[in-house]
């Protein structure tokens, strides 16, 4: 996560004329900085109670997750475009999974070549007990809200997903 | 960032009484979903243009910024605390800098064994031109928000972040 924090906004150094921000450019990069703190602040707090409750990392959690909605298991390449990371995390995080019997490696039917990784019965099971507490975490860490201000936040951040997708790459130069 | 994606809920495999959500949760995990959608997209965007413009990492640049703010320097320890990652990290991440010319490590009077890191003079020129690149993004990436909506959401998530800030951990067990 970005080392710039909301709070070296709040109180810019006084007379820095390089410094000084246009108004607009101000509340955008303020935004920026909450949107990213909120997010670091609840996937802190979901990475510990993984780690706690279920000596489970996040990665871990996430590869399994993909994993539980692919039942006829997903090639390696596939796995690591879905979790966009490189090949050499997604083999680590495999090996570590198969070991602890909660994911397997097949061969790919009429391609020699080719393995994919799919859930064990005990992967599945161990998901689901995952999953269904990290929904309550999500719920609980979400409780600051009203459904009202859920469902208005949920559309701003619609908007504002709508509009990053819009913008060419180097639209900003 | 997380595997699980936004779109994974739209259409809940049918019949699956397991996996079926209350209204509620469904909608709270939603959410979270589509933050951290939005702040992986803005911050895959902020990386590519950072390399492409700059040749700079992300974490070599929040290292850049969390010097610029300590005209003083900080001590390895303090550096690693406020960039939240192993001191390992942070060591490399300087060594870079260092062979580039954009930091430099001094002696800490009084204090024989530590060092602290600060930004070259060299090295502030450069942070000073990615920085302000890096608010234009930022501006871009916003823009299709309003001004009026900008603001609705920099309050929701104050409130979204009060709330997560005010549960205690292991809350929602």
């Amino acid at each position: 996560m970005s080392g710039l924090r909301e709070t070296a906004l709040v109180d810019p150094p006084a007379g820095d004329a390089e410094s000084r921000l246009h108004e607009d450019d101000h509340d955008a990069l303020r935004l920026w900085l909450r949107l990213l703190t909120c997010t670091s602040l609840i996937e802190r707090r979901i990475r510990a109670e993984l780690r706690e409750r279920f000596a489970m990392t996040l990665p871990r959690f996430d590869l399994m997750a993909q994993l539980e909605r692919a039942p006829d298991g997903l090639k390696m390449s596939e796995l690591s475009r879905r979790l966009m990371v490189t090949g050499g995390n997604v083999t680590g995080l495999t090996d570590q999974l198969v070991s602890e019997g909660l994911v397997v490696r097949k061969r790919v039917p009429g391609d020699r070549r080719a393995q994919a990784i799919s859930l064990t019965r005990e992967g599945r099971k161990v998901f689901r007990t995952m999953a269904e507490a990290h929904e309550r975490w999500i719920v609980a860490l979400m409780g600051g809200l009203s459904p009202g201000e859920r469902d208005r936040l949920y559309a701003l951040l619609g908007r504002l997903k709508r509009g990053v997708a819009a913008m060419p790459p180097q639209e900003s130069s």
